[in-house]
């Protein structure tokens, strides 16, 4: 596996665009597309949330239902949740444009937005950015990234990835770009999150290696704790790579699962580092349990404790509510067995040690609790599983994006 | 039921000391006690939390084994907890110094911690302390409202409550402390709270009041999500009404229980209302549910959504963060049905309707949800089941206050 500088468009046969199509930031471009010269096989993942935006009904019917997908579209600023059937409508009328236009069947068009809940999408302003958008579509690294910068609502930066590995005697790439920033706490994850890849694979591997992958990518991270109505994840495999279709659990597949995982591991971490207010990305690991369902829901939990994320943000190692958060997790353990430490960039220390505190030096732990990534390591020592899972700080910043999102 | 101007010393045999013992704090009182003319049956409920702290442990133990209870003695600054088997053995000596001096026997003796986890406590002082305010044990109004007063932590006002109510041919009386500020998620919850009673009732019937109605008082609140190693409510009864006890579940019980639900629920709001850094209460009433747990589960997921409290905070009326979080709170619903509302001292105005935002004039929201206390409504239309959770909002001073709590 190699990391290569690109973004979606760095497989084979995938093109993008962006637009400044005024849904409701002003000067800035806020909707984007992606298109893939041959169809698609399609794997999805979508929130768990009982409110589900439309944009995330009408998907995962074309994920599951359609023959292939080939074009996304995606919009930033209103969520069209909420909306009712109004709302559904609007992603139908969305892909029947883009089908028009592309030449491609409706029902080969996802779409996707993020922003305000309860707000109508302006179809008239999305039907011109999709006019402005087809012309535009262009098979270059920068098209990939414009189109990164284009569905951002409150992140600070584009996230982008791009690996290539070899399988089926060809070399095969993956691309991916993101979004994320708050009601980050996903529970397939308004992250969107859009893979393509030219990698020829079956559909049933496509969707199952997805799936398996999140578990310990995007639903691993947490930047405050609310699931979103929209979280969507989309993977787009057009085959283009030349290499003989993955159709078995076997090297090939491995290989593919590996630069996958790399893919989202990458864009979930940005995203997790790039929580709304953010001044550091906040990972927890949690060693030595039984399983790792027990670690996950350990690890997460510290992750998404406002107590913990705020300690992080004042830089002090107050280590008892890392231990709290982990006791009210839900997962079992013994609090007399847990040894606990701080690392970063600037050194490791030890906290906890069976349970209890240990003396350690207050200038140190700061000095390590300053940098940009902080990580907290708690040994349970029940067994040998471990899991990550990546947050951010709770900061002034937070409140002041939050306090007044929707003016 | 008659609301009285009183707190722990209103019911009759009861006496309250304080002292300002320099546990943490410098120049405030920072250690109570409580103490009864005659044995007490006791009844307690504590933190779910696996990680329990020693003073928990040591409670527990009291208030199942113990024949009777007599004293408490609490102090805030530092929790106890994450001490290990030397934070076992603090509690021991608390007990053995104030049974001592009391001449009551050391296992009806509780006691209580709040503050930081991980540190020490110091037993000089504790012991010190302890003797300094036996003697001063006094049956006022203003020794109630000083003990109030020493077990603050983070809160910036003390909260006491006291009913009267006749039973058995006497008028009772209940009186209640508490504190609670941050970590405050109770899930029986670092909240303490102390509720004596002249009433004479029978120890299993007291455990059970308590026991069933803080599953609607104070496990319906939230400040931060976070559930404390150290939460505990103590009720203690010693009979001195002169009532025929209460034996079974008749009239009596139910005037008893009706006043034991005003203390805690009005203990639980004070503590929301007054979490750390707020400027509101923040109330989640769901109606229309199928079942009271669901009703509870919904609301609580509301009223703990760090997104919907940042809304409150601005004064925004965000109704899609707080559809969202009913959305991902576990508990099952039809979207399509829910009508949304949020009222206030200022007026009430209707935000979602089925499902779907209506039209409403912002500056009347932003009035409504301008005021001290804000209840946002949902009714899920499936029965004729609700309840009631409450917070507060999120802002810049919770942040404060928890950046750097430890120094």
């Amino acid at each position: 596996m190699k990391k290569i500088n690109g973004g979606i468009t760095a497989p084979k046969g995938f093109l993008a665009a962006d637009t400044a199509a005024g849904i409701k930031y002003k000067d800035r471009r806020d909707m984007a597309m992606i298109y893939s010269e041959k169809p698609c096989k399609a794997a999805g993942t979508f929130t768990t949330n009982v409110v589900k935006a439309a944009p995330v009904k009408w998907d995962k019917k074309i994920v599951t239902e359609s023959p292939f997908a080939q074009a996304v579209v995606v919009n930033a600023g209103i969520a069209n949740a909420a909306t009712g059937e109004e709302g559904y409508s609007c992603c139908k009328k969305t892909a029947q444009k883009t089908a028009e236009l592309l030449n491609i069947p409706e029902d080969s068009v996802l779409v996707a937005s993020t922003g305000v809940i309860g707000m109508p999408l302006p179809m008239d302003r999305i039907c011109k950015g999709i006019e402005a958008m087809v012309p535009g579509l262009k098979n270059t690294r920068d098209a990939a990234h414009t189109a990164a910068l284009a569905i951002m609502t409150t992140d600070t930066h584009e996230k982008e990835v791009s690996v290539q590995f070899e399988a089926g005697g060809a070399t095969c790439t993956i691309g991916g770009m993101c979004k994320g920033s708050g009601m980050i706490h996903p529970n397939m994850c308004t992250m969107l999150s859009f893979i393509t890849t030219d990698a020829a694979i079956s559909k049933e591997l496509l969707q199952e290696a997805l799936s398996e992958d999140i578990v310990d990518t995007y639903n691993m991270i947490s930047v405050d704790g609310d699931t979103s109505t929209n979280d969507t994840v989309l993977l787009l495999a057009n085959g283009m790579a030349g290499n003989a279709e993955i159709t078995e659990k076997n090297e090939d597949y491995q290989s593919f699962k590996e630069a996958l995982n790399y893919i989202n591991t990458t864009l979930a971490k940005e995203m997790a580092g790039d929580g709304e207010g953010a001044t550091a990305l906040f990972e927890v690991k949690v060693k030595g349990a039984e399983t790792k369902e027990q670690a996950r829901i350990l690890s997460r939990a510290v992750v998404s404790s406002n107590l913990s994320k705020a300690a992080i943000y004042g830089h002090d190692a107050n280590f008892g509510r890392f231990l709290c958060a982990m006791g009210y997790s839900g997962a079992d353990f013994d609090p007399e067995k847990v040894d606990m430490f701080f690392e970063s960039a600037a050194g490791k220390i030890q906290v906890i040690a069976d349970g209890a505190a240990v003396d350690f030096d207050e200038d140190t732990a700061t000095r390590i609790l300053s940098e940009q990534v902080v990580t907290a390591i708690a040994d349970i020592k029940m067994g040998n599983e471990e899991a990550t899972a990546w947050g951010c700080d709770l900061t002034y910043d937070y409140i002041k994006i939050n306090a007044d999102y929707r003016s």
